[in-house]
């Protein structure tokens, strides 16, 4: 994606190629992160200032983590519940690391990220996406009590939803956790819930988003700061396991040995030393960053509405996923949002066909700017 | 290790624990290394300061590591023959998961970095240890041809040697590119070598370090800025591919695959703009750090010496890797510095039981302080 976009952009000019393809946050990092930058240097400059440190993490990052998390999720965590690893992608290797046995399957409610196939099958595991409600993208239940069997070690669910923009409600969780609970107890294992939400902090529902630790006992946290504190590239991301989970300090110890042993050692240390300067003022730093794509999804929807383009408004996250015109499929559409220098994903990489994903991470002058483009590929031009 | 010698040093006081058990880093990274740090700051607050970048890493960062890689091991290296990684740990995942097919074997030889044996079944590999010359460490040439066969897809070296601070010489590489051409033809694939060299410049036998390179076709290196800059926690690492390679290009995409879908994604970006900013000056600033670790060296002589420990003197590394006293496994004889409050890794853990690792990565005053404790370790009190 990345080097498609680069060629078109130097065929074209970059002002005039609408890249809608990559959740790569475009926006500078708050300026709070970069203060802790500038801190960082009289931080290191110490004996052993960029050391390894435990592979857990700095217990200082670990604590203000387990603080700030406590907070948003309404509910107790300790710094011995959470591990920093690198990025939530990291994060879902080393909890599939320590809990897969092969052949073990991981329940995922499509569409989905398409990496999460790979993060299973690394370990052994294999993916098995369920799909949604067509266009509400609400979790069909039904379909996922079908799905579960003796084999089934992991539901993994992504609230808010990339691609789908979708938030579950309390209610959801409450109808899944019950379906876990009563697999746990059928098939002699306990069923873990694990809920990847980096995008938690971009939730326009309305709604306060629920907790899966509220929820189910046997539940686990990934996530990251790559998107709420635009810090993609440095790495930073943890996984925190519930208080309540049953042998959760056995867990916790395959966590750090997995993070070991998979070659991560550590989550990177200054990204560490960043994070423990400004988590306490997260939310806060966040705050503006809402607002920039509050306004450009306002704005897509309004050149969504114009081109005649069908979509759910997304509840969160900063994509859209959009339908794809009655009677072509999602590749074919997309093609044809090509020829207008617009970059667009199929659906169907999200493992949900007929569809296709936006994303917000570029100028609000380029969500404008490529309206004509998406009238016409609307128009067969 | 970390957990143990936390604890001892808050029971006996940091003073008195004599920790020779960790290979991290304890100085502080180099004046330059900070000031990098200070100009981070200004580089990211702009736009997508923080954010991802090519699965490969910065294309500048890349450029600055080959011109400096290309003059270190005497041959041509380009940017697009390597790239970034989370550490040296996180290239070797990188690239067993790239070329191993379930049960291939990759020979290593003993002693070795344990970790090995994990990177290479984390990718469906099984590590074949090799034992070395007793004594001397050489690699034992007619053990290794003997181990050679249809399933191996790697030999792994590690010059200088971590535990045992051998260097292999252009000669060793030379009969070792022998065997490898030999089985690679026979097998009819090829067998790549592997060099993992995170301790090159710590080269105190006066004779240049041979390229792998320069000596075998089919070969590979991976290495970090852990040791040489000081810079271990960061996770910045690397791997080359011999530009002779046949289909270096496939090669260099399977990498560029593993190191994302494997969940480092990239190798962290603050790290990449240190290097960036560093590297054309690091073998300036790696000197005096070879200086500390050349007095640690005498000095940790000296004592092994009084204390009548017999030892090969390292020609690389941080490390001794001493001989247990006659009739004494090396498990019992740790277990006996540890009464002495001195912190060493036995060398079973290392696959070569008899020995015992000492790593220098600690004060002077804690070598020369630690001397009455070897000495009576020797005499079993």
């Amino acid at each position: 994606m990345f080097e498609a976009g680069a060629e078109l952009k130097q065929s074209y000019g970059a002002e005039n190629v609408y890249d809608f393809s990559l959740g790569n946050p475009d926006l500078p990092p708050p300026a709070a992160i970069v203060e802790a930058i500038c801190d960082l240097a009289g931080q290191v400059s110490c004996e052993g200032g960029l050391s390894y440190m435990s592979n857990a993490g700095y217990p200082e990052t670990r604590a203000a983590l387990a603080a700030w998390l406590s907070q948003d999720q309404g509910i107790t965590i300790n710094a011995e519940n959470l591990i920093l690893t690198v990025g939530a992608a990291g994060g879902l290797n080393c909890f599939f690391h320590t809990v897969l046995s092969p052949g073990d399957e991981v329940i995922c409610p499509a569409p989905y990220f398409v990496e999460y196939g790979f993060y299973c099958g690394n370990h052994g595991g294999v993916l098995r996406p369920v799909k949604s409600k067509p266009d509400s993208f609400e979790l069909d239940l039904g379909a996922i009590a079908a799905a579960i069997g003796s084999k089934t070690r992991c539901l993994l669910i992504n609230s808010p939803n990339n691609p789908s923009g979708v938030v579950y409600s309390a209610d959801e969780l409450k109808a899944l956790a019950e379906l876990l609970t009563e697999a746990s107890s059928k098939y002699g294992r306990p069923v873990y819930l694990v809920s990847d939400e980096p995008y938690r902090f971009l939730n326009f529902s309305g709604r306060p988003l629920p907790s899966v630790f509220a929820h189910y006992k046997h539940s686990v946290i990934v996530s990251s700061f790559s998107k709420n504190l635009a810090l993609a590239g440095e790495r930073i991301g943890y996984v925190a396991a519930n208080p309540a989970i049953r042998n959760a300090g056995e867990l916790m110890a395959g966590l750090v040995f997995s993070n070991r042993v998979l070659g991560y050692v550590n989550a990177p240390c200054l990204g560490q030393k960043i994070i423990n300067a400004c988590i306490a003022k997260a939310d806060e730093l966040t705050a503006p960053l809402f607002e920039v794509y509050a306004e450009r999804r306002r704005l897509m929807a309004e050149v969504l509405d114009v081109a005649g383009i069908q979509y759910q408004l997304p509840a969160g996250t900063f994509y859209f996923f959009p339908k794809a015109p009655e009677g072509m499929d999602d590749i074919a559409f997309v093609q044809r949002l090509l020829e207008q220098r617009i970059l667009a994903v199929p659906g169907a990489g999200f493992g949900y066909p007929g569809y296709f994903r936006l994303s917000l991470c570029l100028d609000k002058k380029f969500i404008q700017a490529a309206k004509d483009g998406f009238i016409k590929a609307m128009q067969g031009e």
